[in-house]
């Protein structure tokens, strides 16, 4: 105990101090007295209780993209905004949104089968009956089809899986795929399905993923009952998010658009989500080779691979049919900066009741606003323009945020400083990710917000996770660092548009991790589940609300904008550094692969029950990674001597403060290439992307690395040119900046 | 496919030379010749027939210890052996040999639930059906007892999975474990559950574990299905196998014993095996925190620990009965050395039908018997006698081959050369096992007996395996050797009593790996799944036969004995290593725990749905590890000393090389410590041991490596000391070797 005493002693003492002697990124030292009053009085506006009535209302009906509760809660929200004092308007865009006419799946035989494809109310879950022109389970912008077919299961869909199904000689040509939900962005999984010649692609919730594997189901506990299903969008989000009719510009009222048939980003063949009673029938009907045991799920049975003889017929007719858009957008104009904006949202939007995804982290922007709006009637305001946003059709694929950001394009260029997004929002431990300019900023944020349980910032508690948790690397990271490293973004929510798109440094930050669950796109998402089991006080509500309310304070009163590019060097740097062990990593294994079968290895090892045919693979060439050296020798300098500079900001005239900042803030465009990547040019960043075959997953330096992991070596050696001459263009500008600054 | 050609062409080049120059280890250049043709009559005689045929009979009925067809089996052999020209006879011991008279397990509630603890009959398999006198399913050597209580999920029930438990605040004090099967000698699970309160203990195999979750079960497939049951001993066999009531001494007809009440190695709790369809109204039953993720079976429910609410009641009174062990001695005198004696052995006893587990090893033993009874007939004699050897009651505590090998103690630590064992048999890959001064032996016969699918030798083979399969350490490590690195033996098979109670070096050699099934101690462990499933053509026995004859005729015929000391030398350099570096990671483990503590992150990362308590653990000290690097040292010199001198073994008298044989098999003798080790006396050897917390699994230097475990670092520094000394008198032997051949 006195140990652990004196421990603390020491720690306060610190604390002490620092609080003396504390310096905000991006202020001067006088105003930095008068940002803390502020952000003190912002926190203690901050109230819970409107973020449970907040969700209780607009999660009371489903409120999807067109249906009328969705229409009404922007509504709702709008007229909110306007009450605090927001110049608030609806922007309305259109979209494709396909919804289902005809959902039949039949298992034909050996035991004839009918799927449900329904979820029951409970009486546990007051709106679980309430379901009154609610979207029943399904795809959206799956193909329409009626097919049938034998069954292939396929585990996860991913690239690896079907490389193993090769090495096994199974193809799922002709054939209807089931596969596990989870482990990739679920459009990946009818795409590379119909790629590799399926006709059709089911998709169940196993239940070691996220049902009883996990927990104890709803409503005993919040894991996925044997009924719930994953709705969701199967839209080629990789390729381009938003709507799949006007790609690259806005579907405002009168825009040209393509017909649905034209439409590249949409599946071409059926898929349907299916809840575990669903599958069970079938995948205990299948035949064929066992799956690798890696494969297994929590079901009762021997899973099979098929092909058969289980066979199924599949049809589904969907209602191709435009629908609007409703973004609510609410502006506090900037007293000294106007036409620098502070962009904070989360969409609004639900596939049924959406009270954890995503009216959860809504209402937590909604009360960040109504705390501002309260600062502003005692007369302070923000020196840049703050917007406020609650996008619409997030779920179908990013559309709200994209049409809304493709139609206020060359605006956005100009004016947009960062964007701040979260979606959803539970008890435990803080998730970070975005440009990794603003690391050292967030930080200082994180280190300021206590988390509600354990009465320490919530940057110690996370902290305190990856030192515990986290992996040998990671852990070794940590115990090196005061701070933590935020994550690198790639796509499923609205940051992408304004990140990938655009070039706007923005980030993503939610809490999580002690609020698992399965109700994820059910109708069992419910204000009854959220409240019993993810954040029953809204206390990690108000965490959120705390951290990016001062983080949106901050960044709109900041002297010289938080940007830091040490930081960032760093974080390319190690990025660097991974392609070139990853092409290292490639050459050893394609070396083994073929030296293994070369001396016949292979052959002589395979287990007869088990057969695997490995093939030879082509050869890992050298590739020329100096220029990326050079490019990153080069940042690495521009970033310390900017840093070096930095102090002189204090003396600068208002006019060179002004270009400085613009110069700051403008930077991250200059991180993209109007060409984009690779077979997707929606994407434009060449730092950030998701995954061309992970869908979520983020790919730091994509074009490189992507081409590494794709053995496109050509490829790789010109996305080593292109990266490089993105990162010079980049550090001109930071040398232009710390040229104001000499 | 000219690639290929030319590699192949490269290879038999080279083994053609090899075969030119051949030599084999322990054998005068001019004996080898005839050596090698001996081998080849041998494995010309061999013939898959006989082992099918004897394999239906001998499982045509139970034969479990003290059964009716038990007995007939051993008369049956000794009578084969007597046909073949061996002085073949019966000889008996005594044991404790408890069978249940009653078994009843109930759940009280909430759902009352009746277990059947039965095996059903399957049309599929014929001896199914024709259990009169069988043994029901039990566990052997469990406590009688009358015991109601909540249940407590315990998973794997060893000592890690206590640790845990005690974090999350779970005791079993007062309650019945609930445990699975695998992972850890099955006698451990009831004793450390009694060792931690409970008062009854239930293992139950998970269909993960050999179940569903591994393939299709029987009668589809192999693996264990519903109703299947594995039977088996508790004995405390990691303190001492054999009679429980006889310890440390033979168990003859009229020897004095104790009373099955004082036994010590017998359980303190009731504990019973049951099928997962018995399991699963149980576990579900069960409430109480959500098992760890990594606990899960794969039965369709969320795994809870308990206690309770689900209370079972569980009765078990047995017949504490003394019955014969009936083990098969056949002896073909040697016709120079008959007092060096090579032993060969496998058990007969089985639990029910017993086919895979041990006749399909059992009738490999004996066409070798039977194929060198061939060769005798034509003239030739062994030069030093071989002792085959079919073990009754290895299955409740390997109590055959214990009495007799402590009955004839004297005359084994005068005479016993090797002993060779195997235990069951099946498709697939070589595995060896042993002291590892015949590493380099067991390698030669490797490299010439062929694989029956492959063609390519079980030595190729193996090391491909490796190849593809093995450790990223055992991939480097198989890359810089020609052969493979046999492993050390824990226990489970009749070895023990021979190498690691007396001294005695030993071998543990099968294959496997494309054999996989779910029978194992259950009533379907028969004729019919074992020639579906396990080895159908026999082809695999008789690749075992062709390994051990082998083996068998190069020991009896060597001119020197083939031990080789480098090889174990090198190997327990590595152990010596590794118990080095445990230390090392106990105390970065310990470090990093305790500050994690003391800093409070273990507090501030604590996910509230799965609060775990850790504690600050005593520090890990420095040990004096001189003594052990100073004998390794000698160890090392001696053995290249005796290597540089043994080229002249050809000059020697025929006395001294008696002498030298002498001092070479008596030098295993020299590992073993009189006092054994601590806490179990009857284990002597100080390099190798079944774990004491682990049981099947070897522990090397076990004194000090399980000291350094279970954080007794005085014990520790004590068993650095003594494994120095005995390692000295070992180098002793050498030294005396080397003094020989100078």
């Amino acid at each position: 105990m006195k140990k652990r005493l004196t421990f603390i002693f020491i720690l306060s003492l610190i604390s002490h101090q620092s609080l003396l002697a504390q310096n905000i990124l991006g202020f001067d030292e006088k105003n930095v007295k008068k940002q803390l009053a502020l952000e003190a009085q912002f926190d203690a506006g901050l109230n819970p209780q409107n973020l449970r009535s907040w969700m209780q209302r607009m999660t009371s009906k489903p409120h999807f993209v067109g249906s009328q509760h969705d229409r009404d809660n922007a509504v709702f929200m709008r007229d909110l905004f306007r009450s605090w004092g927001y110049e608030a308007r609806i922007d309305t865009s259109y979209t494709l949104f396909p919804t289902p006419k005809i959902r039949q799946l039949e298992l034909l035989g050996p035991v004839p089968f009918k799927a449900s494809l329904t979820e029951p109310a409970l009486k546990e879950d007051v709106t679980s009956s309430q379901l009154k022109d609610h979207l029943p389970t399904y795809n959206c912008f799956s193909a329409d089809g009626d097919v049938t077919a034998e069954l292939v299961f396929v585990n996860y869909g991913r690239p690896d899986d079907y490389e193993m199904l090769e090495k096994m000689g199974i193809s799922v040509k002709g054939k209807i795929v089931i596969v596990k939900y989870g482990q990739s962005w679920r459009g990946l999984k009818p795409k590379l399905a119909a790629e590799k010649g399926a006709i059709g692609c089911i998709i169940y919730s196993d239940p070691k993923d996220d049902g009883y594997g996990e927990g104890d189901v709803y409503p005993k506990g919040p894991f996925r009952n044997e009924n719930g299903v994953q709705r969701g969008s199967v839209l080629d989000l990789p390729v381009a998010p938003g709507d799949p009719l006007t790609n690259g510009y806005g579907h405002t009222k009168n825009a040209k658009h393509i017909n649905y048939q034209e439409a590249t980003t949409i599946m071409k063949i059926p898929v349907l989500p299916i809840s575990y009673n669903d599958a069970l029938p079938l995948l205990k009907a299948m035949g064929g080779r066992v799956a690798p045991k890696t494969w297994n799920g929590q079901l009762p049975i021997t899973y099979h691979i098929g092909p058969g003889p289980a066979k199924v017929h599949l049809k589904l007719m969907f209602d191709f049919k435009i629908e609007p858009l409703f973004n609510v957008i609410a502006v506090m104009k900037g007293s000294e900066f106007p036409d620098q904006w502070i962009l904070r949202g989360n969409h609004h939007d639900g596939w049924v009741f959406g009270a954890a995804d995503p009216v959860s982290g809504m209402v937590a922007v909604m009360e960040e606003a109504r705390a501002i709006g309260e600062l502003a009637k005692t007369g302070w305001k923000p020196k840049r323009t703050l917007v406020f946003c609650a996008w619409d059709g997030e779920e179908p694929g990013l559309l709200g945020s994209t049409e809304w950001v493709e139609t206020n394009q060359d605006e956005l260029n100009k004016k947009a400083v960062v964007y701040l997004n979260s979606d959803g929002n539970g008890r435990g431990f803080l998730s970070a990710e975005g440009s990794h300019t603003l690391e050292k900023f967030f930080n200082e944020i994180a280190r300021e917000v206590k988390d509600p349980q354990k009465g320490i910032s919530v940057s110690e508690r996370l902290r305190a996770y990856i030192k515990v948790n986290g992996s040998p690397e990671n852990k070794k990271d940590i115990q090196s660092q005061t701070g933590f490293r935020i994550g690198a973004l790639g796509s499923g929510s609205d940051y992408s548009p304004f990140l990938q798109h655009s070039g706007i440094s923005a980030m993503n930050v939610g809490f999580g991790g002690e609020d698992d669950g399965g109700e994820y796109h059910s109708i069992y998402d419910s204000f009854d589940l959220y409240t019993r089991f993810k954040d029953p006080d809204f206390s990690y509500g108000i965490t959120l609300a705390k951290t990016m309310g001062r983080s949106v304070l901050r960044l709109a009163n900041s002297d010289v904008l938080p940007f830091d590019f040490l930081g960032f060097s760093n974080t390319v740097q190690k990025y660097g550094e991974e392609v070139k062990k990853l092409l290292e990593t490639k050459r050893a294994q394609t070396e083994e692969n073929n030296r293994l079968i070369k001396e016949g290895s292979f052959e002589a090892a395979v287990n007869i029950n088990e057969p695997l045919s490995e093939k030879l693979l082509d050869e890992v060439p050298y590739l020329n990674f100096a220029p990326l050296e050079n490019a990153l020798t080069r940042l690495s300098k521009s970033a310390e001597n900017y840093a070096l500079l930095s102090k002189n900001t204090g003396k600068l005239s208002a006019d060179k403060l002004n270009s400085l900042n613009g110069i700051l803030f403008h930077a991250e465009r200059y991180l993209t290439n109007p060409t984009g990547l690779p077979a997707r040019p929606w994407y434009k960043h060449q730092i950030y992307a998701p995954g061309f075959y992970t869908g979520y997953g983020v790919k730091t330096l994509p074009v490189v690395r992507e081409s590494i992991e794709q053995r496109k070596w050509k490829e790789a050696d010109n996305g080593i040119q292109t990266i490089s001459q993105t990162l010079n263009g980049y550090s001109d500008q930071i040398d232009k900046a710390a040229e104001l600054l000499k």
